[in-house]
């Protein structure tokens, strides 16, 4: 077991948060990684709040322990699923792709814990003050939308910065990284892309398959032109849209070109889906269950915690 | 203190190495850091061999400790750099900027101990087998000529595919970084940034108050056009560069732009030159004695690997 002040802070036991992805983290992934303990997390997307609220429905049908919804700030839904999160009594919230300072008051003052995904100091200083109940920091090696700083360095700047607990994400599909996130001063760590390859995770196994095969330098970044990066793995379509900023298409044939190709990859088309991963793909090599999954991770980081005072000698 | 097998391998007390800086780490930051006991790296860059001969005499003759040569593959000069390693009997020579394969026989048979600094699992691979005594590998975080994938996920993975020693480099400028490095597997660390940022670092004062300021989101990657990308700090000539390399400009004038502008920086000029650097400039905030640097980080990371324990409970 691993305890950290994020067990208490949010009733699970083991300090760990499944990234909430849109299209991808649905109902059954959430329940299976809430029931084993950690935090399980609805990514709401885009969707129209009728999905959503029929998804947290379902959950809650399903599970009584602690689980989570991620509203992404540039959806058009984004306060439709705020208000439902207050009248669905949902224990928390994450959010991602922007400031969500706006939207902070109303979750807090329903006893909604809010957990901002961050890719800067100065962001996650701003949500301090807005109201924020911990942070986390997500380095450039995320899958889906990314900022610019890496998980290293970003994790320890963000500690720096703030007084409320800091979740380490990016780059993180096993204990040591798990270790190695505690030892940056975070008190737990998210995880997306290692959930994705879980047997309960509703994609089509096309999406798993395709982490599971993946390598090191399997992924790119697409978007940069938009101003909204994102990383994919490599395949004909990041290919292609990649192709399609160098030649410099419009704003709008490059959005056109990327809408619902999210969905594409998790109905399993491998041409023409855009598979959001993020570097640790590398370090998934199996499908296990996401109870399996979290057991084996906390045993791994347990043991590197154990271990590595014996690098500390006595000798000066 | 913190001992790993890279302490015997290399005979130093701290498994920690300042990287390679070319007309950065010259002879006085050499023998700063590898009189504490650390090891000292001497960038040649693309220096001419009777400079880098001059300087390799300077060091030996004030230091006895194990000190190293960075010899950028990409180098008019590599050849002659490398018989001059083997002439001047210089301990270790870490290589970087593509695959010095060619360069390792060489070196073996002359008693050199030869760690690569790479950004990918393939040829960590590669270079082991071709004769490595170890592996430096550097996330995208790092300053200067960058690789893709981030120090997170590539530490792990590069440990999985090969079995001699990996040290972490990217993104790591503080205790914290260096105890996070040993948990992903690591037995050793190597910073550049932050030991820019140090008394004996013989670069203009500009370009250490310059790091000293700088933070997280400081830094920005140019020279993605020409399939090198390179990071340093945001300032005119960085935001000139990428603006030249936005517009389309060709090789040949973005190569004439960019040639010389490291020494520029080096020299102090705040505007005209590329102020190479790391993600980890937004951790420095102070300019100690190299000295003082190493005590200081070794003492942190000491206090993190024997704190960690504590999270780990014997609960189930």
């Amino acid at each position: 077991m691993i305890h950290t002040l994020l067990c208490d802070l949010l009733g699970i036991k083991h300090p760990i948060i499944q990234g909430g992805m849109a299209w991808v983290s649905g109902p059954s992934l959430v329940v299976a990684v809430s029931e084993a303990g950690a935090l399980g997390i609805l990514g709401a997307g885009n969707a129209p709040p009728s999905l959503v609220q029929a998804q947290l429905r379902e959950i809650k049908a399903r599970t009584q322990r602690p689980f989570g919804v991620n509203i992404p700030v540039f959806s058009p839904y984004a306060r439709d699923v705020v208000s439902l999160c207050i009248s669905e009594k949902v224990p928390v919230v994450t959010t991602g792709a922007g400031s969500p300072a706006a939207l902070i008051p109303p979750l807090k003052e329903a006893g909604i814990r809010v957990i901002p995904v961050v890719a800067s100091a100065a962001l996650a200083k701003r949500l301090e003050n807005a109201g924020a109940d911990a942070i986390i920091a997500e380095g450039n090696e995320s899958g889906g939308h990314i900022g610019d700083v890496n998980t290293f360095p970003l994790v320890p700047q963000i500690v720096n910065t703030v007084r409320i607990p800091v979740i380490a994400a990016g780059g993180i599909a096993d204990g040591r990284g798990f270790a190695a996130a505690l030892a940056l001063g975070a008190v737990g760590i998210q995880m997306g892309t290692r959930f994705i390859a879980t047997r309960e995770c509703p994609v089509h196994d096309n999406y798993k398959q395709l982490i599971v095969k993946a390598g090191d330098r399997a992924t790119i970044t697409t978007g940069h032109s938009l101003g909204h990066p994102v990383r994919a793995l490599r395949n004909p379509m990041t290919r292609a849209f990649q192709e399609m900023e160098k030649i410099g298409l419009s704003e709008d044939q490059l959005l056109e070109f990327g809408t619902g190709k999210l969905r594409l990859a998790v109905e399993g088309n491998v041409t023409e889906g855009s598979f959001m991963a993020g570097q640790s793909c590398g370090l998934v090599h199996d499908i296990p269950s996401a109870a399996e999954l979290i057991t084996r991770i906390v045993a791994e980081a347990e043991a590197v915690l154990r271990t590595l005072p014996q690098f500390a000698t006595n000798d000066d």
